[in-house]
């Protein structure tokens, strides 16, 4: 693996920026946009369990129905691609025993050699309320959208991370009414308009000093 | 801005996986760890709040006594650089007041012209209860987690996310308890030890078909 320079790092992360208006003409390469959602399967996650889904959405009418529950901002419509991060509501043996099955797939072994493992995440998951997993799967998605974000910058996609939509209405339109996912976070990616006056304003932020203490 | 080649970023994310043991040695170059923090500077956040901040620990009792209030893992003491990110308990007036004054002191203007800015901030957080601003906030950081990673490995740098932590204690030690922060999530950073065996395990995702999905 050959590290990228500290300066093409800042680059990156100084030219990215929660882009307004995207050029609704302009489309992610397929190569590009295949490295894209590579980089959102890599993503880490505690216990590596991975409590999440990508929709990855396109079709123009399905973005143009959910405009009006995201606060009416057209980047869920303009973007090339949108993803909407959805995190898992519930954890069970089940779905630790996937993660088993799959470590066993990819590794080897045994899944009675991970029974130690397969013990701590019950322990720290499986008897968790409902509010605190479904909680946990969003700030995990949270993971996703960072690592998102900074991967699409390096390679000189625009991003712009939201917050401001109704979950209930996503999952409604989205059909995860009965499902075992629900609408974390959002996130539009493509290329900024030349319109968007946001693009050129100084990023705001506080200093380093503000931010950040050495002990 | 030139951005790097999408083999190059999933080369660094490939490369990159939850370190188990440091080199205790080796220690990150001052110029490599002044652009990671300053990624974290970087770091996006909702409404561009930044309600965070980042604790970087260096010296080595400090950790050392961290350490058995984190399942006794031996990263927190063996990494170069131990990063406790720490999130905002609350957010109020003040701190949208914070942000608004910044804004005009790095892009002009006046805070009269961001009346309705801090508007939508003020109906959106100020009157949410405690713990759903605590929760935001972490989740804030978990962006600030999942960037860190990416760009760490993208220099070449390892790091091991973790969440196995008693948050009480830790902000207990780190001096919190009458702060306006509490712990959120840990992020060690340094060098992969050479007796680490997880550093040459296949890499445990599910399949892309499993986790995204075309609309």
């Amino acid at each position: 693996m050959t590290p990228i320079n500290p300066d093409q790092l800042l680059d990156a992360l100084n030219w990215r920026y929660a882009t307004k208006a995207f050029d609704p003409n302009k489309k992610i390469p397929a190569d590009t946009w295949s490295a894209l959602e590579e980089s959102l399967v890599l993503t880490p996650s505690s216990f590596g369990l991975q409590p999440w889904k990508f929709l990855v959405i396109t079709d123009k009418p399905l973005r143009e129905s959910l405009v009006p529950h995201a606060w009416s901002q057209r980047q869920i419509a303009d973007c090339s691609h949108l993803v909407v991060m959805l995190a898992k509501k519930t954890v069970g043996e089940p779905d630790i025993d996937k993660l088993i099955h799959r470590m066993v797939e990819v590794r080897g072994g045994t899944a009675d050699a991970l029974a130690a493992y397969k013990g701590m995440m019950m322990g720290s998951l499986a008897q968790a309320p409902p509010e605190f997993i479904v909680d946990w799967a969003k700030k995990q998605t949270y993971i996703a959208l960072g690592q998102f974000m900074g991967a699409a910058a390096a390679l000189g996609i625009d991003t712009c991370p939201m917050e401001g939509f109704v979950a209930s209405k996503f999952d409604e339109i989205l059909g995860l009414n009965s499902a075992d996912y629900t609408t974390a976070v959002l996130c539009p990616a493509g290329y900024r308009s030349a319109d968007d006056k946001y693009a050129t304003l100084p990023k705001v932020r506080y200093q380093a000093e503000d931010v950040i203490e050495h002990r």
